[in-house]
């Protein structure tokens, strides 16, 4: 049995989303960013970042989106969530990820979360009016380097469909239009009528 | 025959480290900043990204440097890189690398890049100002929740150390004494000795 620790809205809906594609075992418990539960001693005990995701397993407990999408594939290798016995095609999807993580992701929280690396509000204010054009700008490299359909790495779906579906769920609240990029907003049409996606969205909203 | 775009001082030096440590058949290739050579037009088609590292393969180009360090380890198993036949091991390899792409390197980066984020210089000198105490604050969080010592992941020498190696060789620039740090500290005195850290260094300024 897995235990995924996830907020409503946040990266953690990859996760939970590849848990549900996997037919995995699992369940999943909330943390309530609005009491700062995060922060907590009890969730710094569980992961000491004080962010979502965290995924227990019977070994330990693992942080990291990126790396937790690696071990949801190669854990349950017949849902074929990664070309898993394939280093170059794994270290693509691998690839994908680590961008959407390390720089697309971080685009985006300088519009939340700018307290993380400034300290006054006139920067603040700075942040937030250029995100729009950074997550642009990863979009425009995503829909025309990238992605190469019908799913992120092209016949095959795998874990950064989950990733890239999370992401770019995010563009409107950063003012960014998704009809700007077809193929991600046909994408994201498409993985809104999974059956894994809409189980993981009815079982956060439940 | 590997190749490995890089440029001096980057977190390229991880991926070169490993490679030398795999006893791999790879040539480098520096990439100019001062000239802005990783916008040129020549390296845009190697990576649309315009960052190093870049790592050309008979199977096409990997960048990001998580991704590179895993396909390293997976492609040359007999240097036992990475606990590769393990998914949870894998994963808190992936996990701890992961963290250091996505947190330690952009705390960095909000000294010398804030213009990826913010357009206004009173924004650049107030990231600049917080550099200090966020890189502190990942350093303490790695010193005293993940390094498990000798290396990283504890006996074994992984993949994570070459890039914590990497990373932690930033810290004086970034106004962080790493005596503070005496595991990463120790850490980072035994990398300088290994045999594949002094070859990576002399073949990036040779």
């Amino acid at each position: 049995m897995l235990k995924l620790y996830f907020a409503p809205g946040t990266c953690a809906f990859a996760s939970h989303i590849a848990l549900a594609e996997a037919g995995a075992d699992y369940t999943i418990e909330k943390i309530d960013f609005k009491t700062n539960q995060q922060n907590s001693a009890d969730y710094l005990a569980i992961n000491p970042k004080g962010r979502v995701p965290s995924l227990v397993t019977e070994r330990g407990i693992l942080t990291e989106t990126p790396a937790m999408l690696a071990f949801i594939a190669q854990s349950f290798p017949k849902a074929k969530l990664a070309p898993v016995d394939d280093p170059f095609a794994f270290a693509e999807v691998q690839s994908f990820n680590s961008y959407l993580c390390s720089t697309v992701h971080i685009a985006h929280a300088h519009r939340p979360r700018g307290a993380r690396w400034a300290s006054e509000e006139s920067s603040f204010a700075d942040m937030k009016r250029k995100v729009p054009e950074t997550m642009a700008a990863c979009f425009t490299l995503i829909e025309r380097k990238m992605f190469r359909g019908p799913w992120v790495m092209g016949e095959q779906y795998t874990v950064c469909d989950p990733y890239l579906h999370t992401i770019a769920g995010w563009l409107a609240g950063d003012g960014v239009d998704i009809a700007t990029f077809p193929n991600v907003a046909d994408h994201h049409k498409r993985m809104s009528e999974r059956a894994a996606v809409k189980t993981a969205l009815a079982e956060e909203q439940g």
